[in-house]
């Protein structure tokens, strides 16, 4: 009985980035089991479905900066459940002055940014390499088209913040300095890739690389 | 001449409403035309492309109050042509204290309304006639999904304001009031389905019927 | 044992809204398992599904009529499970004479309307409040686009029935009336959306509240 | 100029297959325009848009029967411009005594089939050829999931009609027989998929080789 | 115990085909299952998943060749889990000196051919039964449009190849000679349907019906 | 009439890349005007279709290499029309011993990248930056999923090729050097994205910054 309680909380660690797509929902929303028996890829019986499901209280200060004076603080159906099925997702993310928001895309979604305070210069890259940057400030807005590399930096004197919305349920996130310099590509390939040498090469992993 | 030109003409009025269905892009980016030729349903030469397609400063301040205490200013691709085909849009939307936003509905997208200030009391109806309801504040964030009627209130003492994101291009706004009061529906399905007398129903439909 | 057979049973009742989205099928079809065993989310083996999992006989005759002198049978796969994943459901409905189906919407699906016998004055209000309406009759067919208000009302001397075909396995109904005034929508807010005073709101509410 | 009218007219014919693809709208509908500058992808300016347009009066009566004793009326968007963008359409079929639909499919949508009138043995075949057929009479309905063969018979002694829905504004229509030996495949091919000698083949395609 | 572990066993070998739709995916990758525990629809740890999840080495030499001189290993997600979610899936197909592929359609995907080896007589019928079919070669690309009936014969002197790719995790293939003859498609229907006398039928059913 | 002229030209270069979006289609295929006329976005008539647009030869050999010796011809609808509106696409890559296809991905579109010759080192990150890589050879397939950055070098001693197909007509693709050192993206941002000094930049931008 043990095994399997362990093997179900295994499963219970993973069920809320299992669920749907995004596609059209078919009932008028899914809020996921959270119970025990949620193990099972199921919506709770409505009668437990309460208004505190479709609201999301989480943003209204900054997350934790990193070195780069950047701090961001993604709302996905993982920490609101009540964005399951419906293709949507947000993000606060908040800017030191100087800070900056690293070269990056999502790969599931477009992003509208909202400019809530601050100078922000922002700006894309479309597939042809070309950028598209601008300084945007409070209560303007960016789009990100689906899919291509984006960046931020907070050119103001005092914080900035953003929020970022998306069409996806969970648009996922690739840094481009950690996948490409933080994760374990074989080194003669970023070498070659990049036209750097070993050292050079060592220098930047060796300030991407997870410690342990 | 002069007659192909006027047909041109129409057609150019409607172009924007015609484009893409809310499926995935199948470019970086499509802005659509806006000089004469762009009758035509084609994406502007990306060399013709700029960063200001990308941006929009429409909604620094609000628009102008409704006699319900209430504002909209709803951004689709009409006004800001970076969203096209991109499957997004967003509203800003004001509320004066005791300001309305009536019962409604977006027939082709889920909602997310961040509160940038204010007390809201914001919720929605689901298809078997339950409400989610709650007053909520500056920084939290309610999800309305696609298709359902909602509403809000602000039950502040200052003005409040919401920042909704859509998850298409055009979502659609039904009025529930002026949609069925304020339209030319039969009086007799109107007076069935309500249970009104004539004189209730006219009195409703005085105050919704647009005035010429 | 007694108290996870009762979280399971929990959980049957349930299964079958939870199923697909409404998007391509990736197998033949998907009958789901109504066995027990049926708490995952699967399809029944292939070996054990009949032709009567793809028939559906249940609306042959009327259903029971409402004070309206309206009735309807809605199909969907909550009750006829070969329409799981193939995005499409059908209703049955019949008028008395002078019998409404009042104004309503479907969330999620366009519906074509085939007149089986009488005469039906039938239509739908767009999102700028214009109303498309006429008497159709045995034979016609009417469409109602995706998500827009419509209703019809039997004008002929005899019963009249509609079958309507939905593009969702689960296009969902919100019935205005009682969406509005037989929820529990905050009063505040209908007296003013609706331009109400207290007494001629308790009668509004009076015909759509439940009764417990 | 005569030569750019006769491009033009060229276009005109073919405009109504052209529009959009099966998903989701972007306005409340779009009704093709007809008028000679309709050649543009373009949606009629909605004050030139009736009631008409959403209306289908076509179906009232059967149309020519075959020698088969079989006569259906496909009703797309090219007949029924309401229903552009709005992924629905539908077919009146009607059968003689012992008229058959042969075996046929359609490659882009579902369809649901409702008995109208008669008696009807009605079946498909699964991609691992197994055949669910049964009779189905007045007032039942089967459902066909999308790309998978179906054939009809009237097995009763008078007419039967059956009324089919799509979730496709434009599903097709493959006809087994005609699409095999009424097409001009490569006549050893055909000898080797089913295993005849050139006599036989002969037989078999002049019956559905066209007349000219 | 021992009932429900075979219950649950049943449910383990048909997990595969049940999971998702074809539609955008809302993570990276997502590995079925294949524990014991798999039998809830759910995605692997992702800490178990390895790069073998996204490899496939079972296509390196042709398959065991039918009396038509064909054979064809199609690789979608019940061989190769790393497809799972990804809308994509594979064939090879192997064609001895005059083989052929018989005719017939994938339900679910359109096909891009590439012929590794040889050359192949290769076409497709569209919907009006127009065959478009040309003779292919090392190195040459021929697509097949979703739902069309497609067939191929190998021509060349020696043994040819192609890759087939489509864009569904699950496309189906309907194969018209054992989907019409070889199915127990009620034998009137197919006397009627393809003109043929009782004794060329059971000729033909005698070659595709599965012998016992 | 010169003027008109040219406008019409400039369209007729971008009309490609205009046409659908990646939903199903609404017909058995669209091959894009290719005319004078198809500045409208619109199909051939399909009597001026011919089996020439669904066979494309122009990958028979590779295509000229880089500096990082790779060469890579991707076949799009632009060169290949007969995949419009289809949601498929392919590529030829081949890598001359010890080249590279560097970090890549393509915004969108999953890639199954089959290997034609040779021995290939390759594999992709995925958003939690783990790498998934492997050695890949003759006849053995990589899913690469949607959006994911991925790379390949070739390890054998002799030339290798690879065929990869997209299940998008036009899937894009973002190079990461070229993308972020070959483009404009402010200084700043890749000195603190990145933990570069000025020097260490320009050597970079260097390698990459297009020279005219």
């Amino acid at each position: 009985m043990s095994l399997r309680m362990s093997i179900w909380l295994a499963i219970f660690i993973h069920i809320y980035s299992v669920l749907a797509s995004d596609s059209d929902p078919v009932q008028d929303f899914c809020i996921p089991r959270s119970e025990f028996s949620s193990l099972f890829v199921s919506c709770k019986n409505s009668s437990l479905v309460t208004v505190e499901d479709f609201v999301y209280s989480g943003i209204k200060s900054p997350g934790e900066f990193s070195k780069t004076g950047f701090s961001s603080i993604p709302v996905s159906v993982s920490v609101f459940p009540g964005l399951n099925t419906l293709s949507m997702s947000f993000v606060r993310a908040d800017f030191e002055p100087g800070g900056i928001n690293v070269p990056h895309y999502h790969p599931r979604a477009t992003e509208t940014a909202f400019v809530l305070q601050g100078k922000i210069y922002s700006g894309f890259v479309d597939s042809r390499n070309r950028v598209f940057a601008k300084v945007i400030e409070q209560g303007e807005v960016m789009v990100f088209p689906k899919g291509l590399i984006h960046f931020q930096m907070n050119i103001g004197d005092s914080q900035a913040t953003i929020l970022g919305s998306f069409n996806s349920q969970n648009p996922g996130s690739v840094k481009i300095p950690s996948a490409v310099f933080g994760s374990d590509i074989e080194e003669e390939v970023l070498i070659k890739a990049f036209g750097l040498n070993n050292k050079e090469l060592a220098k930047l992993k060796k300030k991407f690389l997870p410690t342990s």
